[in-house]
């Protein structure tokens, strides 16, 4: 069929067209199913997705998102060629996959690249995301995965011959370590230029935090002005565009909040390989309410992270740490920063969870890389306030050429928790006996956050502290800029009860 | 937050509402994503998948599909509070089935409820499909989910005592039984409302087919009207709403073109189900080009439609026919009819194996059904002609009260193949050695079918006659409406080289 084209210009995310219904009727098509286009003028074609919006375009035209133009050249009112799509290549692939069969690394490269340039729908991706967990991949297929992934996106190339990195799998309260360990190990001489992401399903990611007090969103030579400057950074990943087809794949999982070892591990590796680690610390937390729950589980995966660093010559130290429960005291992106800096300003009454977990994991990255008696170089930086001067200079850094001291200390005067709170405090003398992380972060995501920077909550007995409570000593506080969302929050905490109580 | 409406009132074929890229960039919400609307003036609430679209809708407003105005019963300008939404409840349990849990009774209804008042993305009902497939479905979970979609949907409830119903698994090119087995078998006396389908993959349903000749979509009492008249009817089974969630998963099925047992099985049964079948055949043909390759797994799939059919106390025969090459002559809609026309009328040159093939169905229909010495009953009608008498009443009821049988006449004569032809010959003395269901189809579909009825193939050899060639016979001949399409079809069969000779 031919349609004369009408240049919508909309950024759909993806190539799309919009049909009148009356033509979609007559191609047999339906909404989110894929159409062959020809721009008769050029020759050029693509395959993009359809929507139906009769009151947008007559039915003798068809209108194109700005990916479909841009890869068509078309002006308004051009002839264009319509088909119905056959199965594209990728999707015989990822048929070929939930069909059991392993794919190839030409394959692999093939359907990643189809992801990065969003010519698959997420019907199609979702169908690979469920192969992927319920057939599994192999070591050949992850490893494959893993190079299609970073080779179709950017890769910082710096000249440090060690450049130093830690992931945490996440999951847990809190936890605030990165911006804490970083310092340490970048006041210690270290190359640390740590990219993290924003909140997924938690209640802040390190990105959203650090940005309390610094833009975190940078281009690759912006990010290495930084790390040539302070030896790290503290960037948010997302628009470095390494390893893009991740984000693509993440959103897919998501629909389900699905886990996908297979993809977990790709996401991972992808992405510090991509950021040029040659020195990795891997932390799997464990426990209860956290995304591994047995140590078993935990050593397991820890195990294919090690095979698969073997494999691309990464230097890699798996940690197992207790994630029963939140770490430090504030949760949300500016509760998180002011215990952050309480531990970094060695304030006496800084949660000593997060201030020891993130000396754990500092020594055990200047370890790795070859620093003798790493557990007290770790803390000597800390203590003797190196490791807070090397994060001012870290935050100045990622704020501007002109930033001083001042400014740092103006910005961190503003970091205030939301103005609407309420504290809950012990009915009777009692005993904290379990913190669930899921049940606090989605309380978390009730009063706003990572949207709304200062909200989130304070609990005020963190894992090193006493868990015995008094009749009226305080058990958490919730903090929102909204009084709809603050009453909400309190209404979830009293039917999911995520603080168990003896 | 809190956005006015904006009421767009396109048919979205599901709740769809329109954002301004800054509005989704504040909600942290992509497209396909889904979001929670309240009207805050009435409470009522839906959930909705996002589409972005800045030129539609400003920053403070929502643009809302027919569906969400339908929920919520918005005017324009109205407040609306929005929300991310988390997992829905259909969500959650399609997530519990992809982790290899059994789902029950209970929550297959909501499920599949869900599916048909399009709550569900296609990515979601995605990741359902693909559980089926490599988790598989217990008998119950099959059970119930038959169960399920017959309640959501129409059922015929015809007074009969015995209903007479026949399915082909399909696949097969040509083979276009049904008009001449309901044929007979309503000349015998039986009650057979067939609905069947319009093509998915092959280049004809039965329903394209008839339509050549008569309506074919009909309420529920404009069929038993057709039927109380002539026994018998031969209906497109889509306008009836009968377990319409089939329809909405074959889509998602189709993404892939997968295969997935469990959902043929309900998916035919629950049609059977809602149509109030007593006796059943089924047909499940099998070959080296058909759905279904070896015997043994045809004879394993009859298995477990009898053991289902026990289940739901269906009298069900299933026949194993020989599926490796096309049936009949002609291939597309206008072309079928021509070979199922020619059968009726007992013409001397009608294809043997199509005329054969039937007499067997019908023959086994009506011993199902404890009609004596069916295999020369079912003979007798169609060769003494009252097969055809039949089939020309049925026809003439589809069509309405007026017409006679000058009309049908009429309406037979205008039955021609598409203008534009091209015949292929013998280049040499040898012999056809394989036909192949599929690129016969694709052939098919590159023609024209089957939206262009009067587009196909004739096979000039059809299974029954001599497959010796001499140089200059013919072999095939393609037709469609338009050069283009004959053009390409022919460089397709040179390329894929359907017919293999010796």
């Amino acid at each position: 069929m031919i349609l004369k084209s009408r240049n919508l210009n909309w950024l759909a995310g993806r190539p799309v067209v919009i049909l009148n219904a009356e033509t979609a009727k007559k191609l047999n098509i339906n909404v989110d199913e894929r159409l062959g286009i020809k721009n008769l003028r050029n020759k050029k074609t693509i395959y993009a997705v359809v929507d139906i919006f009769s009151r947008l375009v007559q039915a003798n035209q068809i209108g194109l998102s700005r990916e479909v133009i841009g890869a068509l050249n078309t002006k308004d009112n051009e002839k264009l060629e319509v088909h119905p799509s056959e199965l594209g290549i990728a999707a015989k692939l990822i048929k070929k996959k939930v069909s059991g069969e392993h794919l190839t690394k030409n394959e692999l490269n093939l359907l990643v690249s189809e992801i990065v340039h969003n010519n698959l729908t997420e019907s199609e991706i979702a169908y690979f995301v469920a192969a992927e967990k319920l057939n599994g991949m192999s070591f050949d297929e992850t490893i494959n995965l893993i190079k299609a992934m970073v080779k179709t996106g950017n890769q910082l190339k710096l000249t440090s011959k060690i450049v130093a990195d830690k992931h945490c799998i996440g999951g847990i309260a809190g936890n605030r370590t990165t911006p804490i360990v970083v310092s340490i190990c970048a006041a210690a001489g270290l190359t640390m230029p740590k990219t993290s992401s924003r909140a997924i399903t938690s209640a802040a990611g390190t990105a959203d935090v650090i940005e309390t007090l610094s833009r975190v969103d940078f281009s690759s030579s912006e990010l290495k002005k930084v790390v040539s400057k302070t030896n790290a950074c503290l960037a948010w990943g997302g628009s470095l565009n390494l390893a893009p087809s991740d984000d693509k794949i993440i959103r897919v999982e998501r629909i389900l909040n699905l886990d996908v070892e297979p993809q977990l591990l790709a996401s991972i590796m992808s992405k510090k390989i991509a950021a040029g680690a040659t020195h990795l610390l891997i932390d799997i937390p464990y426990g209860k309410s956290s995304k591994v729950e047995s140590k078993s589980g935990a050593k397991k995966l820890g195990k294919k992270f090690k095979k698969i660093s073997k494999y691309f010559n990464i230097k890699t130290k798996v940690v197992y740490t207790d994630g029963s429960r939140p770490v430090g005291n504030g949760i949300g992106p500016v509760l998180e920063m002011l215990d952050v800096l309480s531990v970094l300003k060695n304030n006496k009454n800084a949660p000593q969870d997060l201030k020891n977990k993130s000396l754990f994991l500092a020594s055990k990255i200047l370890k790795l890389c070859n620093i003798k008696r790493s557990k007290k170089v770790a803390r000597t930086i800390l203590e003797s306030g190196e490791a807070y001067k090397k994060f001012r200079e870290i935050i100045n850094a990622q704020n501007s050429k002109q930033e001083n001291s001042d400014d740092f200390d103006n910005r961190v005067k503003k970091l205030k928790p939301s103005r609407f709170s309420k504290t809950i405090t012990a009915k009777k003398d009692s005993k904290i006996l379990e913190i669930d992380n899921k049940k606090i972060n989605s309380i978390c995501h009730v009063l706003g956050t990572p949207e709304t920077k200062s909200a989130g909550v304070y609990l005020h007995r963190n894992s090193s502290q006493n868990q015995d409570l008094r009749k009226g000593d305080k058990i958490i506080t919730l903090y929102s800029e909204s009084k709809d969302k603050l009453e909400d929050a309190l209404k979830f905490y009293e039917e999911f009860n995520p603080i168990k109580l003896k």
